[in-house]
């Protein structure tokens, strides 16, 4: 076999056969493929497109092409996954709720990079937070605590990263094959079998559109299917940050005041829905309602909160910070946005308030670059809120007063107030799984 | 402007505009672009194609990448570009009858590679012949000949020289206007101002079917048109060898032949009619009719001769191969190939027999391979003619035994015989120019 001739054979439409797209991903892993061939194929598949059957073959080989995790955590290895938001700290909800209910949460998570945060850079602002285990150490804290949540692993699916860094050069990263053979190839080398995972819709998300969030989602779901390996779907917005708080420890702190009971909103019916479906994948719940009810209970009891100071603990950190969030890092200048004129919220640009929190030191703008783990923003009003000349519309928390200076700038500036009252933005479009499509209104 | 936008364009299936395909032809010639960048582009350019402005610009930019020679030559500076065929020696037979009619042919041009021939490989088999020659030299040689053939130039259209290489080994040959611009883009860079092409269609040529070989030259015409030079093309079948010759020698020996009026047959016909439009592009005859008689004559009076052994003298060789064709090199092993069994001709495999030649030493398998000379062979029969059992079909010229029992099973195995009467192979199909597509019958 060579790489010209499957080339040849996408370029001319066909379907890839296992065979080739094995010898394909293979070559990518240890590098006998050079760079100029896969680019070629990978802008022959963008425009060709993909079976199932080739993209599911596509997903197994990527996975296969290093090591592949069994791990062993007394019960269904369970993952979730969000393509990328702002303000959205599900994971460390959910992941110690589902661990309470009697989940195994094994998240190997990436860090932000751009616009979009990453639950390992906000995991770090917890003092002494190890996020770099080994696999051993990972699995016995899944088996022990019932969660745990690292760095990915650099042994897992070296094909996909080596495709995934050349599709972000080659304008090939809009490609559904590609992005559902991505995601899934990494979840399933790290061992998990039942995954959830929460697609983003809106002009700052890999899918501008719902029809093409709901082509990727039932993508995923098929590919679950033919590889059998449940995949749950949720479609989400991202017209504005999920949580109220935008920067790595402010979204921790809202974390841990979900879990404390404190807190309502948004960023808690999300994380519980996208709970009910781990919970109900695993067969640890016999109906969504069940399910929702059993990860409510846990914050109720506290038995939540008690597993994230346990994976805390485990990984290294201070559990503290659970009971005491003063703790984590606090931001040397602290003060509120003021809304310069009256009106109903009626858009933020979330891409543009994920830019602001990277530009204050939140995120990274290059991968060498150092994240300020206090900095960020506590946005105080919502999309369908009415704002009054001189309220409060946002509170910053920055390193200094030019870099808060610009911030406010750029903050005032990703929002839209009008004279007419405005809706309040969807939080949840659609469920896509074995059963299809529903539509959800949240 | 970054190259990751136009990869995007071309991608959405846009057109590009003419900053664009600059900025990628100059990025492509001093190495900015990275190989995988330039490859996705060219894959999506594949399958989604160019406008014939696009394709236009791309040729001219691919042009102006390097040096552009302005050649003073006393005359229309005209040149003939051939895609490549199997015992093709048009170019040795017209480029001295053209210059004997007054016309100024200024012939860059390429070595074999794979089963076709190359035209400078060929001259180099006459004794002391020089094809790397100074922009200069070559200039100076067509202005006091009238013609001079060299070796590509590496100073021109260094675009495409990273293009075609690339291409090469990403599947993307086979594409119209990647194929347009490359060919005029040298052409053009070279100075050229009239240029006639010979346009191969068959199985083993670039372009399998005669729907896709007017596609292909009706897109250079209308391309000589937009950019002002004109391109007149000539499709050409590529059944069998068009000469009765393949290998190196034994070609320049059946153009001498030619030109001494003692051979005839295809090719002197397709070189008359190849000559006769180059002599109507430069304005040196009014009609078809008159310029195949110019040309005719020039044969007849011994001037086209004369001027090949000029050239020849010119470039460092030995002129006296043009009256004692036993001055080329002559291969030590001579030897009939038998007919195993009597029928009609019915089809040769062109590239098959291309490949015997080349595997014989006349051709190539990699770059660096060294070239015999002397090897090939003289076929006797051509397609449409009656075979006896024992008759002789083809007269090896090997550089010993086990290379001629080696030939003589490829070439028989290129051959079908038939117990039907087969008509003899089409020479030329149609004639593409400003005027349109005319169908020919030779």
């Amino acid at each position: 076999m060579d790489i010209l001739s499957v080339i040849e054979h996408k370029k001319k439409n066909m379907a890839l056969t296992e065979e080739e797209i094995r010898f394909f991903a293979q070559g990518a892993a240890d590098g006998t493929i050079p760079d100029y061939q896969l680019a070629a194929l990978l802008m022959a598949i963008r425009l060709n497109g993909m079976t199932m059957q080739e993209t599911a073959w596509l997903t197994d080989c990527m996975a296969r092409s290093g090591a592949m995790l069994q791990p062993d955590v007394g019960g269904i290895p369970l993952d979730k996954h969000s393509t990328g938001g702002v303000g959205d700290t599900t994971t460390l909800v959910l992941a110690p709720l589902v661990a309470a209910c009697g989940g195994k949460v094994l998240k190997m998570s990436g860090r932000g990079l751009g616009h979009t945060g990453g639950t390992v850079d906000k995991l770090e602002s917890i003092p002494g937070m190890q996020v770099e285990l080994d696999e051993e150490t990972f699995v016995d804290i899944v088996r022990r605590v019932g969660c745990c949540v690292v760095g990915q692993s650099k042994n897992l699916a070296p094909a996909d990263k080596r495709l995934y860094a050349l599709r972000d050069v080659t304008g090939t990263v809009d490609s559904v094959p590609l992005i559902a053979s991505s995601i899934l190839s990494k979840k399933f080398a790290s061992g998990a079998k039942a995954i959830v995972l929460d697609v983003k819709v809106g002009s700052g998300a890999l899918m501008p559109t719902l029809d093409d969030a709901i082509r990727l989602a039932k993508t995923m779901v098929e590919i679950g299917k033919i590889l059998h390996r449940p995949v749950s779907c949720v479609i989400s917005g991202m017209e504005e940050p999920l949580g109220s708080r935008v920067g790595n420890a402010l979204e921790v702190k809202e974390a841990v005041e979900i879990l404390q009971g404190k807190v309502q909103g948004p960023l808690k019916d999300v994380a519980l829905f996208l709970g009910s479906r781990m919970l109900l994948n695993a067969s640890l719940a016999k109906t969504a309602n069940e399910a929702t009810e059993k990860l409510a209970h846990a914050i109720e009891t506290g038995a939540g909160l008690e597993k994230l100071k346990e994976m805390i603990r485990a990984q290294g950190g201070m559990p503290d910070v659970c009971d005491n969030v003063v703790l984590l890092p606090t931001a040397p200048c602290i003060r509120p946005v003021l809304s310069p004129e009256s009106g109903w919220l009626s858009a933020t640009d979330g891409v543009a308030l994920g830019m602001a929190a990277q530009k204050m030191g939140a995120g990274r703008m290059t991968k060498d670059d150092v994240i300020d783990p206090a900095v960020g923003f506590i946005m105080k009003k919502r999309i369908g809120d009415w704002v009054e000349k001189g309220e409060e519309i946002a509170i910053l928390h920055a390193c200094g007063t030019a870099s808060a200076d610009e911030a406010e700038k750029n903050i005032l500036a990703a929002l839209s107030l009008s004279p007419v009252p405005a809706p309040p933005s969807r939080l949840i479009y659609a469920l896509v799984d074995e059963n299809g499509v529903q539509e959800i209104n949240l």
